[in-house]
């Protein structure tokens, strides 16, 4: 070996060798898992790829790697099955990545006390289809909830489409094993669903998407499965005004839909041509499922609404059918990933301001050219739009051309205008961060600084992301 | 004037003249107004009253008031309408109280997005006396709400009968203004119902007994007025196990009960002297009821139940029906005080922990020989042991016993035992700080303390309480 051989040699490769002898075969450095952890479902990539990857089998290994790192001041890169959609999960150079993808146990159900007991790495369907068994179910239900994992959700504070009526993540968690930056571990919450000793650690934690400590632990507040057959409707309106109108009108009467989405104008005709539908000239479309109890009662007026607003409704007769209607629903992203590379957006604003919000949207659209495809959450009045572009494409990651960032700024502000938010329930990560200080002013982001050095004092948890 | 009684002048009487300058007419230094504020519902009182009490008609009194406090150095005790029970609000020598209970302007009601904006000082019935006529209600709902304020309800996380169903305050706050110990004002949260971007400051405000920050506005999330009648179920069983069995079937079934309380065999007991009714005998009571579409169906789902696990049970046919089996429960704590003196505890267990939990409340009564009567949230695991004892009153505040600590002591250890927390909706305060290293543990305390130091590094805001 030349001397210029040795000098070339990566300083990588020895903090590598001393990471597998602490740690054993849990490190992985082969190129595959490298690339894997350099990029999400976000489409950013990274340009270098990260130090290792720990794939973590127990709460023991992640402590050792934040040993390991606090010991080297290596930043940490916490990550569970990477389907995030903000960046926060992505790795760069010099960085070391703490998987917990691989820890998928759940280690209690309890039926009387509605908990379950997990490890972070089991995937959000998994986990639910094995409720299923004991009549629970976990009401977190992001799109991605067939490959993202209970430790993805809990750092994000996942929605989904049943958050309108089941709440999101911060109110489906009780308590969590956190391991800290230099390794020690911390249990915060309780079993007992209420709790008031100190100030809520699992609720800072929720959302703090890896920069605060590394969850190896979830104990998860379940709900019984709802009784009885659920109904669905799905109501065309000829504008989006109107089909915002009605899911307003329908929340505050009192009804309360386990499901109520809304599809704008040119998602409809992005997916009309994907499905070979004729959905032409439908300017809304509206989904809404009741359950439980009440669900039958609840659909009679719903439908009333529709109706009164000007919406021609369809209604399904069995559970069956009710899966045909939600079929539209469920093509959205693949009709967006046919049509071309797809940025998808989390807004959220506040249900009056859903008109307003749509207003905004078409206005970006026409100005910068780009499709703009929309479904809203509009219980919650959170909305994706969907940035639909061409791009090239490098390793399966797609880069971001920045007239489509200029006009998801001019969408953020017209958001943050109308008293909402950047982000429902994607998270920060890494692409949101330069509106952050727009949103939450000065003074409350260097509290959030604050916060973060309580925990992590040298600044090893995902640096750069989130805060 | 000789320079014996200069010397002898206290500066507290410099402090209390150059605040009254700074701060004008909201200083109170009256006799009445500073004993007032060495007390609260706790019956536990300061040894020596404060220094001034600011009356805050406004943010910038609060903000004007805590530049003052930080000038000088002087610690600050925020206090509302001092019905806590924990000590929280008790000031004393050299402290000076910052009450927002005056600040009781509703400034928004919006039906469309479920949401009030309120000042801190409006008092919980009073809000939702207003919100009535909107068809909306705020869940929260404490034995105390015909006194306390909705900053008192955020700063202790106030539960109540409701949040077995409507959840804690925690789950009912979309957003805050708060002034910082330096005096500067933030906004925490969003009036949307989602939002991710940085720590939820909202959730970290909220239980924490006044040590972060003064609460000054909060926007909260409402709930429609539930339709139809509600239907309430009164059930007498021989024995509290068998209470709490039905208690907790009943909510594992899937009926979501809006009111579930279960009444011990001492409390029944004194009740029965009490109201002069014939109670004797029973082992517990339990009481239910069901509210919105599916009330009528969950009602009799309840009534099989009850019926299945021994229990008698007699049904509301009409409203005021039901507002008479709801008597007995309302007396409860008339029917304490008429005994003695009264402490109240607050402990929460998992639910399958309640028989348990009634369990060693029963031996550590025998063993010190003092009631204590019972009423448990019994869908939440939350119970209120009520301590009976005789002890002395100075100047209607009442000095709790040692022996009556001893046994506290025994109850909390018991109800940690059983995976259980200290408080379930009342807070530490200063009653229970001894006990609050054996739930946390040394770690999180550190955290805890850390995060209070990020906020007021100066230790200003309500030192010695909470944390």
């Amino acid at each position: 070996m030349s001397i210029e051989a040795v000098s070339a040699l990566p300083p990588d490769m020895d903090l590598q060798e001393s990471l597998r002898r602490e740690l054993g075969e849990v490190v992985r450095t082969d190129p595959v898992a490298l690339r894997a952890a350099q990029g999400d479902r976000s489409g950013h990539v990274s340009s270098e790829p990260p130090l290792a990857v720990v794939e973590a089998r127990s709460t023991a290994d992640v402590q050792a790697a934040m040993r390991f790192a606090t010991a080297h001041r290596i930043p940490v890169v916490p990550r569970g099955a990477g389907s995030g959609l903000a960046g926060a999960a992505q790795a760069g150079g010099g960085e070391l990545v703490v998987s917990t993808a691989s820890m998928t146990r759940v280690l209690e159900i309890s039926r009387d006390d509605e908990l379950a007991v997990v490890e972070p790495g089991v995937v959000n369907a998994d986990l639910n289809d094995q409720l299923a068994a004991h009549g629970l179910f976990w009401a977190p239900d992001p799109a991605s909830r067939a490959i993202s994992t209970v430790g993805g959700n809990i750092a994000t504070n996942a929605g989904g489409l049943h958050c309108v009526k089941y709440g999101v993540t911060r109110e489906a968690v009780l308590a969590l094993e956190v391991v800290l930056a230099d390794g020690r571990v911390i249990r915060t919450g309780h079993r007992t669903v209420k709790g008031v000793t100190g100030y809520d650690l699992t609720a800072l934690m929720i959302g703090s998407e890896g920069t605060l400590g590394i969850v190896t632990e979830a104990t998860l507040r379940l709900r019984p499965v709802p009784r009885g057959v659920p109904v669905t409707l799905s109501a065309a309106f000829d504008s989006v005004e109107q089909a915002a109108r009605a899911a307003s009108v329908m929340v505050a009467s009192g009804v309360r839909p386990a499901v109520l989405e809304l599809l704008d104008a040119t998602a409809l005709a992005g997916l009309g041509a994907y499905l070979d539908l004729d959905l032409g000239g439908r300017g809304a479309q509206l989904l809404v499922q009741t359950d439980g109890d009440a669900a039958e009662r609840e659909a009679v007026d719903a439908e009333t609404i529709i109706r009164t607003l000007g919406g021609r409704v369809e209604r399904s007769a069995t559970p069956e059918d009710g899966e045909r209607l939600f079929e539209i629903r469920r093509a959205f992203h693949a009709s967006n990933e046919a049509q071309g590379a797809v940025l998808i957006e989390d807004v959220a604003v506040p249900r009056s301001a859903l008109p307003a919000m749509f207003a905004a949207i078409e206005a970006v659209q026409e100005r910068y050219g780009i499709r703009i495809p929309t479904v809203a959450h509009a219980g919650d009045g959170n909305l994706h739009p969907n940035f639909v572009f061409e791009a090239d494409t490098v390793d399966g990651f797609v880069e971001v051309p920045s007239h489509v960032w200029e006009a998801a700024d001019e969408l953020f502000q017209a958001c943050l205008r109308l008293g909402g938010t950047l982000t429902g329930e994607h998270g920060v990560g890494l692409l949101k961060r330069r509106w952050l200080r727009d949103e939450l002013g000065d003074d409350v982001l260097e509290l959030q600084r604050g916060l973060k050095a309580v925990f992590d004092p040298l600044g090893l948890l995902n640096p750069g992301k989130a805060v």
